[in-house]
């Protein structure tokens, strides 16, 4: 860990912990040690002199930083860019074709938009899909930037859909081992390595069973993919393998409780019962599940079945936003006509992107809640807004979060203990050479398209 | 109007008109005359010295003031206190008692919090649905505020979900002429009365009857009540009149072009036909159809079959919020999956929380788009956000308002030439002792709703 003997004591107005009773302390402080949270202390019991920072936010509430299971940091830069298309279409005419021109410039701006809007807005841990080149940018980028998560070499040796982007199966192994041997497990664990064979359309057999043998030799790595978005995609996994896609994972041993499916909006009885079998975990990401037309995935039943369900923003040009305040608020409104009012309440919602994230990523020992021993990933999130509760009902304070706030309402945000946000300016990005940068690289990008 | 001869220019670095042609203009500037767009001009003809007031906005988008036409300004003060409920439970456990407990003080300042945040949001003209008291109280504030409107006394002469907030159908109708008389058509027009029948279950036929017989001797109001909202709101309609809710208001003469329905999310064939031929306005709110368990309403089949409908948030406590943003990407997004990904695309959207309200409202003549000789009602709105599109692609500019922006966005809002917002600085209203007071009232309240 890079600060050394560091103590910094935050002060806020509520924490919100997301432990097991889900307990919200008032009148406390927390003290954080090396980048760990070393106490939680009565507010009277405070010795400020003990302390290289004391930070005094009486009017803030202190929540465990966001999780998100499920996103495209290559595919940010395409934002507004692939409107109103179903599934394959978006593919075929637009995402591939995209992420195809990418160089590694265009590439590492991609990375750092993405990771400044996910730190900005209070997530500081992701699973990303990455792309099909150039894996080792935004790895790197991950590195600098501070962020916590999984990136990979997203997986591709068959394209039926934009055939030139694709690689062959050889070299796709190759490469995945290269980059995971290089990043597994550096800065201290913050980065780890995602094996992401991108979805069955897209995937020998070969490769994709080879890819979870190779896991092996990387504990703590992810499996992710996609499975079951769209019904011509299923319709199309059908034709080929005579199976439902879970079922197609399942025959070919993918599927266990290191592997994360994005999507699952159609699934079967028997799909669901290996879900839970295999202890297989869900990112849900409602969003993109409507913009693209897929569907409103079953979610309380899979979370009634006990399976795993997690939140993630996909892609931009599917969202278009990166922000977990969105997918949090759509995750629950959109299945109460469903499955009553009563379901997806703020406070499970609340809980699907922080402990229940870390949970699904196996990192439940070192972030997703405020406890004593976790590491300091936290946010400084203003809920006195003039559009938040104007009471202090306890109940009310889950609903602000989930159904009343935006990444606007995040202050200040730590990973490790380092300030990454302060009263919402960036401490690793300059806002205005990054978006401009951005519009150069996208603007020859579309060029090369073009070729 | 009270700005005499004052002339404002702004020049903003792209204007999207929402006019016929959907025009989005580049280097021209718009001239401001004692509130009247006069001119749009190209950039190099402007003689800056013509002008009291010269803004340069170079950076941000000019776009015609957001008009929602359904919300409940009296309910901003409960958002966050009325979780989880279906429809008739959330008015009988929560919104009724609230409503009924409000007095003077607290309905001056829940309307203040609801201004303050509509102004914020970019939303400079609304219908709103007033409560059973104090009707005087939200019509003044509107004035001093100076949002353009509709507001009324929501009428209720019946209520069986909760005895003790209704009045006499004589009272109804004394209380409502006078305040009709007293402010439809003030302040040089911006301040209209809405004629608010709450919905079938609390008026009785004569109270509904005789709403609409008065408005004649107030042209330009509006008959606003709810409509088939809830399946089990619906169900309680055919008991007592063995009709549809919407072939009951045809059955007694309440549907016309100057009556707007809110939700409308379970109509019959029968139902629309008549929507269509009394060519009657449909307010559409995604959020609280959801968050209340109502379902989807079908807006595509609605917009084929050539009905009129527009947006609103509804009330704060079903929403959670008053930001057209949140409506219109969920217009969007909930759609797709039912209708196909190329419904309901981002231009459309924007239309009907534009131009399209307008019309809806019979203001078309004076607000929604920015052509000359309207009303100045405008928002200066900054899609060069990180989270907008890097595209100067010109479908991308209604995406980025649609789908990736939020109030945060909204920069500057002038109503009748007048700034209310100013470099996202309100200039009606200070938010610290709105929310105090905001605050202190909600306790006061709650107390007496225990009494």
């Amino acid at each position: 860990m890079s600060n050394k003997e560091r103590r910094i004591l935050l002060i806020p107005k509520k924490i919100v912990t997301a432990d097991d009773q889900n307990r919200v302390l008032k009148k406390h402080a927390v003290d954080i040690t090396n980048g760990i949270i070393s106490s939680i202390i009565p507010i009277e019991k405070v010795i400020k002199e003990n302390y290289d920072e004391v930070y005094h936010a009486g009017h803030l509430t202190l929540i465990p930083g966001f999780i998100q299971t499920h996103v495209h940091l290559s595919q940010t830069l395409f934002r507004g860019l692939a409107e109103d298309l179903p599934l394959l279409d978006w593919l075929r005419l637009k995402i591939f074709p995209f992420e195809n021109a990418h160089n590694k410039e265009s590439l590492k701006v991609t990375a750092q938009l993405s990771i400044n809007e996910l730190l900005l807005g209070g997530t500081t841990t992701m699973l990303d899909m990455g792309t099909l080149r150039y894996g080792e940018v935004v790895l790197s980028e991950m590195i600098s930037a501070g962020i916590r998560g999984f990136s990979g070499k997203c997986l591709m040796d068959l394209n039926d859909l934009y055939p030139s982007f694709k690689s062959s199966t050889k070299d796709e192994i190759k490469d995945m081992l290269n980059l995971a041997q290089s990043f597994h497990n550096s800065d201290d664990g913050r980065i780890r390595y995602s094996f992401s064979p991108r979805f069955v359309l897209s995937c020998s057999e070969i490769l994709l069973k080879e890819t979870k043998e190779m896991m092996k030799d990387f504990p703590g790595s992810i499996y992710h993919t996609h499975s079951s978005e769209s019904k011509n995609e299923i319709e199309e996994v059908r034709k080929r393998f005579h199976k439902e896609n879970i079922e197609y994972f399942d025959s070919i041993g993918v599927l266990d409780d290191h592997t994360m499916l994005a999507h699952c909006v159609h699934t079967s009885d028997n799909e669901r019962k290996m879900l839970k079998n295999r202890n297989t975990r869900i990112a849900h990401c409602p969003s993109a599940n409507l913009k693209l037309g897929s569907g409103i995935a079953p979610i309380p039943e899979y979370l009634k079945a006990g399976i795993s369900v997690t939140l993630g923003a996909d892609g931009a040009p599917c969202n278009n936003n990166l922000s977990i305040f969105n997918e949090m608020r759509l995750a629950s409104l959109i299945q109460k006509p469903i499955h009553g009012t009563e379901v997806m309440d703020a406070k499970t919602i609340f809980r699907m992107a922080t402990i229940e994230g870390a949970k699904a990523l196996h990192l439940q020992d070192e972030i997703g809640s405020i406890e004593i021993g976790k590491k300091a990933d936290l946010v400084l999130i203003d809920l006195d807004s003039y559009s938040n509760s104007y009471s202090d009902n306890e109940d009310a304070i889950y609903s602000d979060i989930v159904f009343s706030s935006t990444s606007e309402n995040v202050k200040s945000v730590m990973i490790d203990g380092k300030w990454v946000v302060k009263e919402k300016i960036s401490l690793i990005y300059d806002q205005g050479k990054l978006l401009s940068k951005g519009k150069e690289e996208l603007y020859e990008l579309l060029k090369r398209v073009k070729c």
